[in-house]
């Protein structure tokens, strides 16, 4: 039974059919009529005009953002544990030509406003000290914590003051908004979001993240990037039939419910061992070693995450019946 | 009537299918069971060990391949004409760090050991100049012209003799294979190529193509690299479906032939037209701007390719009676 | 006796003399008094605010400039024998992180409007094929031909409608001036120039090259990305004190007129056999290869460029006997 | 009178002299006769077999190194600390394409085999993480601490075992090598050093700094990556006198012991306030905000390192009249 990760999820059967459906002659790269109404979509969604490009991993989309955000001489501010430090085998690096992650610290893989103005105030303005160009966070958290639209805004006007752009590491953002019921547009442009990373394949789609500029004049230097990078894909009718499939009724948003449940379920179970609240699809428990042996014997998968921490990540396809079950021994550990 | 690339073509129904068939939970990544297929089926395919990486464009396993194969401070001995020059975006100089395309002249984009052996001589063996550290050939060439098994041995002898490696753009190998009747080896690393990008998206494939590492002590460095650019996706499993689809029974083959044939027929039909033989699914036609407009007004869509010259383009999915339709046509003009 | 490149060429007695004067404590880095006199002694010559950087080397000079007027993602369109394409091992794709050399091709290693119009006309405007970012001309050119004011205008003007930046790189641009006596200003920023590497290595200098930014608000950037590449050297008043002895009394011009004059003197003696007009410092004879052994015989050091062609170069240094003699040697092959 | 760094201090006049010297006509680059003898001269000081490069900035020399030494995608060990993170604006990932640091803590800015067993031992080995390829210590440390042959050997088995490369930031290692009087031979290549920056700008030379390599056969690379980064002069051999000079008689020994003196007078004057023990040439001091500028006025110049803490730099040619004043001056605070 897979707690291990949402991103081995399945695809949602209407984003199957959507690339069937779109597996007719057409233009090639994004010419096609379905990748000419992503803007549209998004922009409906969003409330303000936007620009959106397919691109087939998140990682893809953080690095094309922070690239077009930040020179290749600056930083980017992010947290100690986001996912472009630990998990992007130097992606930003790679794509922006040598920008600089400067690591900060905070409770559950999130930033304050106040780190982040500490943390500008310890760089010393001068050629030798790398300095910032960006701020990237991550919605939800890379432990699963949410940013409500106040805490961005509050990140937001640093940013501002500071010059510097804003990021956000959307890849689990559906489940964000699913827990907050804010408005997608109040927890990105609005708080000051320049450039968002908007993950699907967590959340049933099959290959298509969305990366979604708030200054669309930042699009001409995105797609020639997207390009230069190998990721303007030929058929991208089937890249943009995935998101939109995703868009239609607000699937990304039921799925990212059904998720949210299911680790609800869990929280409830084994509310005593919860490292952090559980705010999206992710529970962090802490459990002794021959706990998680015992789960393991019963047949689920799940991650350690460090001495005495166990991860466990439900999905819009998780069998209720394995939650049940998980909640189940978890409550008789 | 679509003629004017293959890049649009539909991916093939089996492809599709394998994609369905495979949205079942698995490992992410590439870990996943049908994944660790492609080595073995690789092999076997080529008669050898080799290393089998899917990505998502032409683009990116050229210039995955190219990376490993030259430092950021070498060049790459390339056709003036080649993909990776005339079409990818400057990717082999942002993939590899600044590595350099160094162009070379011959008829119909295709290389000779002759004149790589001469450009190689042309250039002062100091720290002033760019010194090659790979060679990179495109089969069928961007004009259709196929190479031969005994032409890519001779470039690859050159290859060996000057110490450099050896790059296979093999977008369309499928339709230089059909042509030819001689077999993957013989045309690949028994002729000297050390890494081949192996086109499946122009031949039914949805989104997969192949990178084909013959000196497998690169697998470690390209599995790195292709996370750093993103092109690591998390469903990999569909990935390999499409690859293991398009092997299945040898339909790369039959769709390969199946658009050359298309361009047989053709050529057959505008023999006197022709500015190069017809070796592959590409033809390139003389044709007077009034002629051009004529054909456009009866429904049918090409590029343009300099002045005076067309450029048609076949597919395993080209409509027979759209073909039968433009080789009247073009016998009529 | 000398006459391979003036790159070797000694420094000048001032200028080891004001490098000695600076011998004395003061700030590190740019941050002395010597440094801080750079912007206003060069504003003065060029008769605009120009903001004045000291790199050690033309290669620096120039990457530096092209690295701020062209991202990694676009081109700079220049002479196909441009010494940046021909000698500076890759360094404009190195500093640019992967910017492309668009080679066009003109007599005497000239650009013209018409050829730079022309080249941005083929390029077609998409994400596909590299769009020119930056146009870079050398004056004098690599064959000793000097550019105009109105030439440049005229590429100037291109320039300005195409969107692209200028670049100059003027390791020569003191005999250039020279031999014009146009002024600096004319020549440069009135002309378009945005950048310009100014040489005074091979004219005097030690090891202090300047690039002049006539755009002030490139010049945090370029700051940065000097002390990024290594290139901020710590007792800067060395570097400042040898261009403040090269502006003085106008040395650079007294030393360009003697290199110019030693050339002129040559040319004369060789009338018949010139390839180029003489109008710098260097002269391109027509010798076959028993009169280069004739003249190496007699203990006169050249280089072979190409066929049938041989290169002298004078220099400020240039010894009157041996010029003499050479003239003397030149005149009776 | 100057306490703030010894990175501003006067050039020995023996360097302007060997520098005057070499202002004749030779060949260019390092094609001169004095280059050449920099492989030999340095040789015979580590004896054994190097390869020996001279550059214009410490800056230059570590990036080069590191480089050399890690390639683009993976990563350097080094000290939270250390120079090449603190203050080389990004440097080692512009000259490796995006290398990352990886950075860890220890005492006084120095690394300990066990810190880097540990942290490679924190790294997941796959594709994900960055993975490293090299470690970087700087002897004397940041905080004017020495490595003993002992200490660095121990972390050479680390590297060893680990398949790491070892690269000494050596910008102050004539210093260290002054207090503990070990040879040059012990603490580099015989303790498991690859590389090493060794510093002379700092101990007396005017910009010349020198990067010796272990392995040989790195040499080829690092030759065209200096020229590709615009760090190869045009008059190299201005550059290899420096070195020559220093080397000539032990100046480098006896320009650091002059250095470590002043710095032990005035260690002994304030030994209650010290921070760390002097092994070098720096001094951090605990002082109240008054006591600082107490200090300043009474003409002192040096810097705040952080809250109450102070750091002094003594030089080759500090004034002994100004150290007995400071240690004076510190005894009485």
């Amino acid at each position: 039974m897979r707690f291990f990760s949402d991103n081995a999820a399945a695809a949602h059967p209407k984003v199957i059919e959507a690339i069937s459906a779109s597996n007719r002659i057409d233009t090639a790269y994004d010419g096609d009529a379905l990748s000419k109404r992503l803007d549209g979509a998004f922009s409906e969604l969003f409330e303000t005009k936007v620009r959106a490009f397919w691109v087939t991993t998140g990682t893809a989309a953080n690095c094309l953002a922070l690239a077009a955000l930040c020179p290749s001489y600056r930083g980017i501010l992010c947290h100690r544990d986001a996912h472009i430090e630990v998990d992007e085998a130097g992606g930003p690096a790679f794509f922006s030509g040598g920008a600089k992650l400067i690591l900060l610290d905070g409770p559950g893989a999130k930033l304050t406003a106040e780190a982040v103005e500490s943390a500008c105030g310890a760089i010393r303005a001068d050629v030798h000290q790398v300095q910032p160009a960006a701020i990237s966070i991550t919605n939800a958290s890379e432990y699963g914590l949410v940013y409500r639209a106040a805490e961005v805004t509050a990140i937001g006007e640093v940013a501002r003051k500071r010059g510097l752009a804003l990021h956000m590491d959307g890849a689990r953002l559906a489940n964000a908004l699913a827990t907050t019921g804010e408005s997608p547009a109040d927890v990105t442009w609005r708080a000051g979001v320049d450039a968002l990373s908007f993950g699907f394949v967590k959340n049933g789609g099959l290959n298509a993240e969305a990366l979604i500029l708030f200054r669309p004049e930042l699009a001409d230097e995105v797609a020639v990037r997207r390009k230069c990078a190998g990721h303007l894909l030929s058929k991208g009718r089937m890249m943009a039939a995935q998101l939109l499939a995703m868009l239609d009724g607000h699937l990304w948003l039921d799925n990212a419910r059904a998720a949210n449940a299911a680790a609800q379920a869990l929280a409830k179970a084994a509310a005593e061992r919860l490292v952090y609240p559980v705010e999206a699809n992710e529970l962090f428990l802490r459990a002794m070693d021959e706990e998680a042996e015992r789960l393991r014997a019963q047949g689920f998968d799940f991650y350690e995450w460090g001495p005495g921490q166990l991860r466990f990540v439900t999905s819009w396809d998780s069998d209720p019946e394995a939650v049940d079950q998980l909640a189940a021994a978890l409550g008789t550990l």
